[in-house]
């Protein structure tokens, strides 16, 4: 069987587990006030250039996205995103869980434009009853977005200075921000990220932990007590550790960037692969994710000896279908796949 | 230096942590679907004498409580506990965030009985305006207690019956549940337990895994949707894997209670010791933890050699420090303190 | 200056205000259970033709939606409600602020479709991830619509149908329900509209009370424990008796249904003249309020010596605007309407 | 049957039910932009001598402590209160649905003092864990309390002073604000309230209006978007002058002073007359409140002639009762009261 079902199928990279192994019977203390997670803050603010960067280390993106937004939101406010982003759909109401809601703004593939936020944000005001509806109290964009696609360095600018321009802070989600850093054509470092942005996060789990995300307020602008945010969301680790020593690997001798490369290069091939067999690509992404229509039967009978998942019918005799890529993908597997290809 | 001072310092028992490096780079699904998962929860089941039970693998205490507390209440519902549970006290308010009241009823040493649970009900309901008041919806203990105590079957028993005389489901926090299951003077075992409540958890993250706790719905009973609900808190992994392959190793070949037996060997041996110079004991607890009174200078002194943790000043001179074993605890350690004291 | 600005610019009914002032010294007990209370219960079961119902008067409209969504919801579930529906948009976020999404669906005119239901649901619940998702819990609807459309019966029971049909309940909002009910082209009378829902409220501010919202669960179906839910959400008055005695006004003499039709008449006169004098409807409903197109400069003119209600831009050079009808629009109003016109 | 059983069993003060009657067929805006909210505001900025205060007009006591209580917190958040506190134990939960813990302190007769407040505070942020706990965000009482009793302007000064020492506002419930304001002991006027505390309600359901509690925030310290946030809590009226009016009346020619004179004479008078007759009472108040202990066999032919309310059990033979008057207690009553006696 051939694996590029998505990008958590395996455990962590064998360097994150290694140093799992080596630092397990050190005598640290509890809830993130450990040397490990020290060392990987600090190795994080370089990445990044934030030299100033607060850093919280949480354990899944559902939960990033919730305890983040908890703390940047007042009750009144709702966030503001795609409406198919990951939090609009995705997420089991986490959210409004949290009492918020999510406020909906149009999308191409994923991804809003500064123009399509600045519309809405001066329609909202311009209407005398605007404090009878939710006030928007932030933006939230994933990058890559939910679809694999990637904003630009000028649109992210955009979008922030269009969020500055209300006073409402821009949040990136970023699950698999490496995927995005890594990818060919994009013109976005880390520490340009962190720039563009008032909160993101570095997402490990699908990047090379066995869990983990790092939320980074690049200029030391932390909602005040969040830690204490962390604890109420149920957030916080007793063994910290756990995710200091595993970030601590992901940013030392660049491992984070190379394990995404890797991806990418699979991803490229595989991209390659479907595109010289004549398959129909269902949008053209640039980053690890590749989204292929096959016919029904066909879908069927690839599936006896690859491993992908389903993504929506795309009508009724074809389905749209995701090849994933990741720091586990078997440059073999590829090659077989040409095979059966 | 000497290291007692929480169940949380070091990483996983190396079995644990054996088996996830072994697992490692086999491919499975996630969020919980995977067969390590189902393995776990197969032997969870036959230790608990539970075979129709619902399980679920979630990543700490604070989020157990909640998101358990949340899945068994309606919003106009409360849990009964003792004004010293760890839910009424520390927990950042993670339960109020969900939306219900903790209801405080007294305890002794941290444990409540049945009587003042069934007077705290009584006087409830024979109030004329018990429904302009947050209603009882479920009764929550800790096994052992916050302070290292125990319930015996019997007391258990008592609790459990006096919840359900007004259709109360009973919950059982296990943080430290093995710690209890392998005290000498315990009369409950793991099945006792499962019989008699209508939920608890076993906790891993204290008893030699990296992360982890196990919910058990005894009896097929989990609320409807619950797995929704476990998202919905930000409870959820991507890679379920990593709680599946430790309860795994947790309860294979035992290792569960052997790791639970070694920490109340060791503590048992520093009671002795305790004991034997003289020490004063700030109650009486037949677990993992042991609370002594030190005058504040010899706290001081101590303090350099030893590592233990600070539990509350008892008068203007002395202080209550609190010393835990764990699985990682080193008999040496225990031989090197004697010198010491 | 002319009134139609809106069904909310007057206080209450004279003879909603005559029983308040006739039994204002009357000793009644506080919370609602008073004789008044009981009276205008009693008077409703009957007008609605459920002897069995639950009823409960709350205080306004927003309130309301937040109170019997929160009681008849488990925190895993939304409210379908169209993309238009008040729930969605102007409540200010208190359906999200106590902890549930609003699932939007399609619309024309403010109203959904039995099929567009069927459809969202059949979809819902064919997505493998659908337990990822928050679950539909119920579908709220209101009558008359936001625009002021009307469902048939026929509509109407099937959209109870087809919520019948995944067992979620149908709530209906009914801020304007005497509008509807009088208006000249339904088929829905009061006992109908009670058999085809499963939870519905009858309008007392906008149809004739100072204040007040009859929450009808027409087979004696409220939530357990509904009067806690109402007073948790603040929507419990100490003197209930100010909500009974309307509510009994209103029932009495048929009062509910010839305010209604008083202020049906007074629209269809307004949209007669209107027609007359050529101009444009911005849609074409059947209840109090009517949609107008104006060129700007005519509506500030126009506005110089009648108050109306903007509603949204229509283009660059028009807007859209709302005459509303109610108990007091005063028939010489209208002619003097037509001597501006 | 003579009527001493609450203050809130008849309807409105004749002159505000009068007022209703005479502004009733005026046009006005909904949502509280009309002219008697106006009005009301000037005449409360006037009587509280703040001219710069934020007023807020909502519905009813719980409402208003929930609203006003989730304006002032943010999520990680508690409201410090004595635990005989109004919200702590009769509000069904609403502090805690809208996210919020009430932290308990310890009172007597309903008062707390600055010293345990300051104590309280100092032990909180002396605790290395206090972030692993709820923040105290700010600190609630009631004056006149539950048992009716009252702070002194030192005491209030004091505790302010120990809430501001921490940055905390502190909020004052004034559901009986007027008996307090004319008892015969009191030192502390409506500006010296509003001098020493950050938020405060003057309560109108129980001292002579149908419904309604003006929140006062003295030095226009109003939380951002409040408007919002009452709208969020379903405390917003369409009919806002049904307020406006009310409170208008009620500052007009000192109604609101006179009102509640009349109240606390009518008490001192039943106090006489209980002293005179021997009765026991069961604490000493100097509000409109009166709680008596009755001998049960008494309890229950008293009750066949006189209305009082039930308030707790004493003993196995006896029983705490309360008496209360207000604007609409019969002087006559009290007459006849005495002859029953």
């Amino acid at each position: 069987m051939l694996y590029f079902e998505s990008d958590y199928t395996e455990g962590a990279h064998p360097r994150v587990l290694a140093r799992l192994c080596e630092t397990n019977m050190e005598h640290v203390s509890g809830y993130g006030g450990d040397k490990f997670c020290e060392s990987a803050k600090a190795k994080i603010r370089e990445a990044c250039n934030t030299p100033d960067a607060d850093i919280f280390f949480l354990v899944g993106g559902t939960q990033t996205n919730r305890t983040v937004i908890a703390g940047l939101l007042h009750p009144y406010q709702g966030v503001v995103a795609a409406e198919t982003g990951h939090i609009a759909a995705h997420e089991a109401g986490a959210i409004e869980n949290s009492g918020h809601k999510v406020l909906p703004i149009p999308q191409t593939l994923g991804k809003i434009t500064a123009d399509d936020l600045t519309a809405y944000l001066t329609t909202f005001y311009a209407d005398d009853n605007c404090d009878h509806m939710v006030q928007p109290g932030m933006v939230y964009i994933s990058h890559p977005t939910e679809y694999g696609t990637l904003y630009t360095k000028d649109e992210l600018a955009a979008i922030h200075a269009a969020a500055q321009a209300y006073n409402l802070p821009l949040f990136i989600d970023g699950a698999r921000l490496g995927y995005g850093l890594a990818s060919d054509g994009t013109d976005l470092s880390l520490p340009e990220i962190a720039q563009n942005c008032d909160a993101f996060y570095i997402g490990g789990t699908k990047v090379g932990a066995l869990c983990g995300e790092a939320v980074v307020f690049p200029r030391g602008n932390a909602p005040k007590h969040f830690f204490t945010t962390v604890k109420q969301n149920g957030a916080l680790l007793a063994k910290g550790r756990l995710l200091g020593v595993q970030f601590d690997a992901l940013f030392t001798d660049d491992l984070y960037m190379r394990i995404s490369r890797h991806a990418i290069e699979c991803a490229k091939k595989l991209r390659a692969l479907f595109a010289e067999k004549g398959y129909t690509f269902f949008l053209d992404t640039p980053t690890n994710q590749i989204f292929i229509v096959l016919e029904n039967e066909q879908m069927k009978r690839l599936g006896e000896q690859v491993k992908f998942s389903f993504w929506e019918p795309y009508d009724a005799h074809h389905t749209v279908v995701r090849f994933a890529t990741s720091w586990a993908t078997d440059e073999n597997d590829i090659e077989a796949l040409a095979e059966i290809l």
